[in-house]
């Protein structure tokens, strides 16, 4: 395997919120997400089998805004807080704009589900859905 | 924003682990994933700053030998498992098949993190890394 290699990331879905721009979405789920729709394509309904209301799910997305040159940055945009490394922080600017995302899922409708809390915004396009692995409390 | 966008991932290192195929690796960390290292290329080792032994981060890998088209399997291969869709289960095989490993970092050395537990075979691809958030417990 050469060690250049680009691999290609296709959307499998999209958030509809009310959520319009980066500069109003809350950080993180956790500081105000409001609940949100994503949209899965037709192609990729039916990995969505066995999804139901309830379930808590990782949303993979592609944070399509981001500055993906960032190597560091001032957590939080706080230029009092000293430089990081991208990979120290969760900020959305880092060389593959990968956001993760722990949601409920609070409806399933036809190729479409219901989460919350999800901070990002309309149009963001979802990468992956996993559901979180009880044995390790992980993602 | 176009519906068929397709993004590109480039990976930020490389997994180097005694684990050299998937058939021989745990399915996740918990279940005797092996320490092992990362290699952080040396474009992207400025990201870097701020990560230090003890933190637990979680590693998103590209996972090389997934099959992208499979869309509903049977979890862990097991043919008496009821067919699920890809997108309910931690299968390698799905549209884009991105890794997630929440390891602790055990040890940093010039562009290099020494972490545990890992599935990831060697030379799998890493493309980001981003701490655990605490305020939620997720991923």
């Amino acid at each position: 395997m050469a060690e250049a290699d680009v691999y290609s990331v296709k959307p499998i879905g999209f958030v509809r919120s009310e959520l319009r721009d980066r500069g109003n979405a809350p950080m993180q789920g956790h500081e105000g997400g409001p609940e949100a729709w994503i949209e899965v394509l037709p192609d990729a309904r039916d990995g969505l089998l066995g999804i139901a209301a309830g379930q808590e799910v990782i949303l993979l997305t592609w944070l399509h805004q981001a500055n993906r040159d960032a190597l560091q940055i001032h957590p939080r945009s706080d230029p009092t807080r000293p430089l990081s490394g991208v990979f120290a922080t969760r900020s959305p600017d880092r060389p593959n704009p990968i956001g993760l995302h722990r949601v409920t899922v609070l409806e399933v409708d036809d190729g479409r589900l219901r989460v919350a809390p999800l901070e990002a915004i309309d149009g963001t396009p979802v990468v992956d859905i996993k559901p979180v692995l009880a044995a390790s409390a992980d993602e």
